[in-house]
């Protein structure tokens, strides 16, 4: 059951940007499977991807194309394509060359991505067939059904949508995402695409990304494990009636990235309400650090900590489980008389010891919601980093184990 | 149910070394939960303490008494003193005061620990009401109720004896361990105490409690969490009829040496197959790194990953779960091609993609063993590196969940 994750909510078309949908039967007849994304001429794109050294075909392909102007992004789910070697990567090659010889554009104009199992062959041909459906079924209005399909085991298709004025123009960002764990049993992949009609100079939309993707999809973590096909892309069509943007301290950019920011947030976080096995939505906030590191290190440290997740399953204020995992995140002289924990707004520890006002019925009523934040004060400095994350469940265990069988 | 671990074995006493058993009700009434131990005078102790930078008050004590000649170790189970500020240095403090008194040594010739209940006060004076009762008992013939006596949620006591001959004299090395997780929910803790008669200079028995910890107890993991109390010591009483080893390159250093990293090891792995929930034990190697570290980031990533240790659970082959593991472990400049992967005979990962003669069926049987080696050959150097771990299992969720409902 997704934590506090409802219908998708209205999806604006993005001027310049359509959508298409086919069920090509790549793992289950009769689903979904395929999505075509076209961008308009002069339109620009820019993409974050995974840092996993055993990068999928589509990933290690879709970087070299980012150069060449790409105009169309081709989704597949049901196989990821990875662990493939170069039958995988002729595989890859070869529906880009197919979609791009139906559209009539150079084949490193087109993107390709792939979620689904991994280590299979992609059934190219099977993609190839259906492209014309896709193709015939273009349109803007198209977010919702591409939402659903790029699902895998989703069990919710996530999708967020916000319109700014920029000089009185109004401006529209659209984004859909995917993804359950950081990674799928055998089923990888996080997959964001957000659409915008705002003129931005290219350089400065790499940077857009590059810096919503490290608020967002980069500080979300379900079990720690990163997959071999997580891809963010950020597509500017150009579309609005509006100057374009090119300069990073300028009014427009600044409102722009707040949008881009804000929507990507919230498909990121979404992934985490989807969580395999989440029945809680946890926000960990780490202040006071002497840097980003060392607050991201503590971050992650309580995240991952299996003892603390199952805890916030549990509905257990088990702060001596806090403490120790800030306690091995391996900050350098930590002085542990400085750090204060809130559950909350509950202080359970205040200078590295149970806070003498504590109870524990007011660490058991927080841990009882469903959405908990988790507040480290470091007392090191003026650094802080915020992630989020689930708990872990005897439903996380069973879809994973048992999710071959 | 403990993974291929039996009743304990024969304990051989080591002269000079004598254990005291007494039950003070600290958590529980009537169970054994405080242990003395006495090294004869002229003994030599050394030991290697947890990490973590919430270390427990005795931990803190530990480390300032292992310069003063220390005697005697006190240990209790049922609270942990961590997380507890001043009071419970306090409390530590008096412990060792009440033991040195009775038995007319210095305070700082006694080492503390405590493994339990993370938080609340060391109940100092249930404690000290008992040493005469523990000091009463005390006897070289009493590994196998000491072993007893530092269990707090282990399902077996721990235990590991080798005798050598050295100089045509009969050494022993015999220790005892606890811990069931690297850290149990709010019970904290590994610990390790390992004696011998063997004669050794003080600067060699601290390098070789350090290097033997750093190929056993440091080569373990059940959930990455590292306790606040985690320490390991080693005693040398020098009763035996031998020369004192002074050289760290002679026969007798090389003998004794790889005697207690034996014994060392076996205790070390006990607490793996005693392993919260474990119902695999997992051998990780590492082969082919250009350096120690990067052999352990891979094999850690592998041990850690939630996704590979519920496969392990699962008895599913998943090898594209652990090909992703290998891939975001940060080694740099990773040649995926040249990665492969092994359980254990069968190759199933050949130069970075599924091994063309590899079959599901042979991964199953490995999979469905109690024990398994997962090799990855990296391709990149001559270094190696082995660690040991478990499988994630419901039982271990339900454990941590719902430990203190």
């Amino acid at each position: 059951m997704p934590v506090g994750l409802g219908p998708l909510p209205v999806l604006h078309p993005v001027p310049g940007f359509r959508l298409g949908i086919a069920s090509a039967g790549i793992k289950r007849a009769g689903r979904k499977d395929v999505v075509v994304m076209e961008a308009a001429p002069g339109s620009v794109i820019a993409g974050v991807f995974t840092t996993n050294a055993f990068c999928a075909a589509p990933v290690t392909l879709c970087k070299q194309h980012l150069a060449h102007h790409p105009r169309y992004l081709l989704v597949n789910t049901g196989n990821a394509n990875a662990g493939t070697g170069k039958p995988g990567m002729q595989a890859a090659v070869r529906t880009c060359e197919a979609l791009a010889e139906l559209v009539q554009v150079g084949p490193e104009q087109v993107l390709p991505f792939s979620t689904g199992v991994i280590g299979e062959l992609l059934p190219a041909d099977k993609i190839i067939a259906v492209l014309p459906q896709a193709l015939a079924n273009l349109a803007e209005s198209n977010w919702a059904e591409a939402a659903e399909g790029i699902m895998t085991t989703d069990t919710l298709p996530k999708g967020c949508s916000r319109q700014i004025s920029l000089g009185g123009q109004t401006v529209t960002i659209t984004g859909i995402s995917k993804g359950a764990g950081m990674i799928r049993p055998n089923m990888a992949t996080m997959l964001g695409y957000i659409a915008t009609d705002a003129k931005i100079a290219p350089p400065l939309l790499q940077r857009l990304v590059k810096e919503a993707a490290d608020l967002s999809f980069n500080r979300i973590t379900i079990d720690g494990d990163t997959s071999t096909n997580d891809s963010c892309m950020l597509i500017a069509t150009g579309q609005a009636d509006m100057v374009e943007i090119i300069d990073y301290a300028s009014a427009d950019y600044r409102a722009l990235s707040d949008a881009v920011k804000g929507v990507m947030l919230e498909l990121a976080q979404a992934i985490v309400r989807d969580g395999e096995g989440a029945t809680k939505f946890v926000t960990i906030q780490v202040n006071g650090g002497g840097n980003q590191d060392e607050c991201l290190d503590v971050a992650y440290a309580v995240a991952h900590s299996p003892l603390i997740k199952t805890a916030l399953f549990a509905s257990d204020p088990n702060w001596g489980r806090i403490l120790a995992a800030v306690g091995y995140a391996g900050v350098p002289e930590l002085n542990v008389e400085k750090i204060d924990v809130y559950l909350d707004e509950v202080c359970i520890t205040r200078q590295g010891g149970r806070a003498a006002d504590y109870t524990e019925e007011q660490g058991a009523r927080v841990m009882g919601q469903e959405e908990i934040t988790i507040r480290i004060e470091l007392g090191r400095g003026q650094h802080s980093e915020t992630l989020w994350t689930t708990d872990l469940s005897h439903e996380y265990v069973r879809i994973n184990a048992e999710y071959r069988t």
